[in-house]
């Protein structure tokens, strides 16, 4: 049995934490599991290594940020093989580049490409606990590198694909997958299993528990993931492919409040109107979400989109800059929008899953803006007031609680 | 011209300090220098590693250890670098992995083997300020070393060694090697130049500037080594073999106040006798220093040694312990001492130093406990209550002050 376990910078954010982690990880060990541990930085030292950066120069330069943000993990791998030596078992700490750890080159944003595993074998072959830098890697030019967000994710899934690892186990605050965020909908239950596209859709709506790029690489190399607290010894959520869907429809319901929405109104209605919009937008680097164009009449039409809170001022000056490329009426914005979601590898299979939900948001009486769906998400936006409402209504249609 | 310029952690302990080491590269950069910087880590961080370290294991395990210990100087060559892109200079960090660093495989006090210079060369040929970690290395296992109490002026030394710089110039807090310490001796005077030999003898005795190891190295590969000042402009002292002597016997005077005498008394006159008691010493891991046997009378004869502060109470404890191999009378100690040294080259053809020495004493009414020689050195132990005075009546005596 061998096991890849990841812990977050909050899991090994001080002294008594990094003892606990070192403890669950040795009850595996001495269970006669092969134990691979990938950490990321101590708490907040990414941020703090960042900032001082920061103080002797406005935009320090990408390979250097990336040198000094690697130090971070090498400190936690450090003290975890430390604390796991005062527990009398072996363990050993591996940087990047004693993996190795192969992307490409892009500071600050790569990708893995291959990862020796000689190494990593060998120590476990001489029953030592192996701890690994998450987020961490070495390019062609023998430069480190950062993977970006979620960078320690994507490292431990790598890593248990690699090795061929019987599971990769993450570790967060929370102990699992909802069907909805607990905070919000009180009856919120916890996944047994999900599949890795509804896994995907959730990430993608902000539920937040695993970033986008480690479970797509779960999904592409089957490795079963197992989302767990840190805190806690509940059994957690199995991601893998083929998750039993305990007989329902779908698996949770997501709400994004970090939703704006800007609608332009009046465009001519001929070719090439939405592209130089979304062009103009993404000169001005504005991620945009959600795209909703309205049928031509009169000869003009209208497109509403939806971006992030951060991005709307952007997205407002861009297209008020371009007013004469783009030749449109007026604009308009609302910044008190939501998004709410279900996700759900059934709503495939089953016809009226959407209409489903459209029917428990009129009974509750709350009106939708905008609408779009993927093979196995339906997603409303509404206004922001009436988010919780409408998640705990289409919760309780579908008959998540139960 | 190449030059390896060292600075040490004080001189790069806040985003100011780094940025102002920074300007004065740049300055020799922008001369058409060829600039390598070795750096060590910042302020105290070292010191808080081992200290983290020690919050989770009493007795870390020294691979670990300098794991955790080495991404100090990490983060201060990516600050330099990043400090220097602000400054419009190409600069690029290499740590131990990146050079290579070859060493020994001894954790915490590995030594330098072999430096591959490919990298560094491509770097500067490229017009980069090329800055590397100090203090650190990779053994043959491909794991992080360090080099013990400093490294980093090892790393500087080798460095240009095995780049054939034309000066190795390291920055500390004093600008240069005075004849006297100037806090207790008011007429000291800076050095010019000084030999390898006497920098050895000096440094050895706590004059500090220098670590033996990296002078010993410089001697060895003939680097000439200049000691400045990172805090000002002035011009430092050139340590090389053929240092001229300005004319005087000796090149300075040095007070070391750390000393410990103890006196074992009334031990057999018999062959070995010597050996048990260091072999004793030695296993308690005590440095002796000064070693002084009384001629043997009545069949029993007297050993004194000094041994540093930290070292008293285990060389005690282990005499003691061992009273009955040993076969002492008693053991008395004075923790109440100095050692006064004179150091020159010059004294090796000119008779007569030490007793101009002992001379300067005496005219003082200062008592001399042992007396130890090398061939440049002369070392006498006193009170400590008379160290200073003794010092100044030195200096004046052999007219360093001129």
């Amino acid at each position: 049995m061998l096991v890849v376990k990841k812990f977050g910078g909050t899991s090994v954010g001080s002294p008594e934490r990094i003892l606990n982690v070192a403890r669950r990880c040795v009850e595996d060990y001495r269970k006669g599991y092969d134990v691979v541990v990938v950490l990321s930085a101590m708490g907040k030292t990414t941020d703090e290594l960042i900032k001082l950066a920061h103080t002797v120069n406005n935009r320090p330069p990408k390979r250097e940020l990336d040198m000094l943000m690697t130090t971070g993990e090498q400190v936690s791998v450090a003290m975890m093989a430390i604390a796991m030596d005062a527990m009398g078992v072996r363990a050993v700490s591996l940087n990047a580049f004693q993996v190795a750890m192969h992307t490409t080159s892009k500071y600050g944003s790569a990708r893995l490409k291959r990862i020796d595993t000689d190494r990593i074998m060998h120590e476990l072959e001489d029953r030592k606990i192996v701890l690994v830098t998450g987020f961490q890697g070495v390019n062609k030019y023998d430069d480190l590198t950062t993977l970006g967000r979620g960078g320690s994710d994507t490292t431990a899934v790598a890593l248990a694909a690699a090795l061929h690892a019987d599971a990769c186990e993450i570790y967060t605050d929370v102990d699992g997958v909802y069907t909805a965020d607990p905070r919000h909908v009180p009856t919120a239950r916890k996944l047994k299993e999900i599949t890795y596209d509804e896994m995907l859709e959730l990430a993608t709506l902000g539920a937040g528990v695993l970033h986008n790029r480690s479970v797509e690489m779960a999904k592409k190399y089957g490795v079963v993931l197992v989302v767990r607290s840190s805190l806690n010894l509940s059994e957690g959520t199995v991601v893998k492919e083929n998750a039993k869907m305990e007989r329902m429809l779908i698996s949770g319901v997501a709400v994004d409040k970090d939703a704006d929405r800007i609608s332009v109104i009046g465009l001519k209605d001929q070719p090439g109107v939405a592209f130089r919009l979304f062009d103009v937008l993404a000169k001005a680097n504005v991620n945009v979400d959600m795209i909703l164009q309205s049928i031509g009449r009169d000869g003009t039409k209208d497109i509403s989109f939806t971006c992030s809170n951060g991005d709307m001022d952007d997205a407002v000056r861009a297209i008020e800059a371009n007013r004469e490329r783009l030749q449109y009426k007026e604009i308009n914005f609302n910044e008190d929008v939501a998004k709410v979601s279900i996700v759900g590898a059934g709503m495939m299979t089953n016809p009226g899953v959407a209409a489903k939900m459209f029917e428990a948001l009129y009974n509750e009486d709350i009106n939708i803006n905008m609408i779009s769906t993927s093979e196995i998400r339906v997603t409303v936006l509404i206004d922001e007031k009436d988010a919780d409402r409408a998640a705990n209504a289409v919760h309780d249609a579908f008959g998540l609680a139960e």
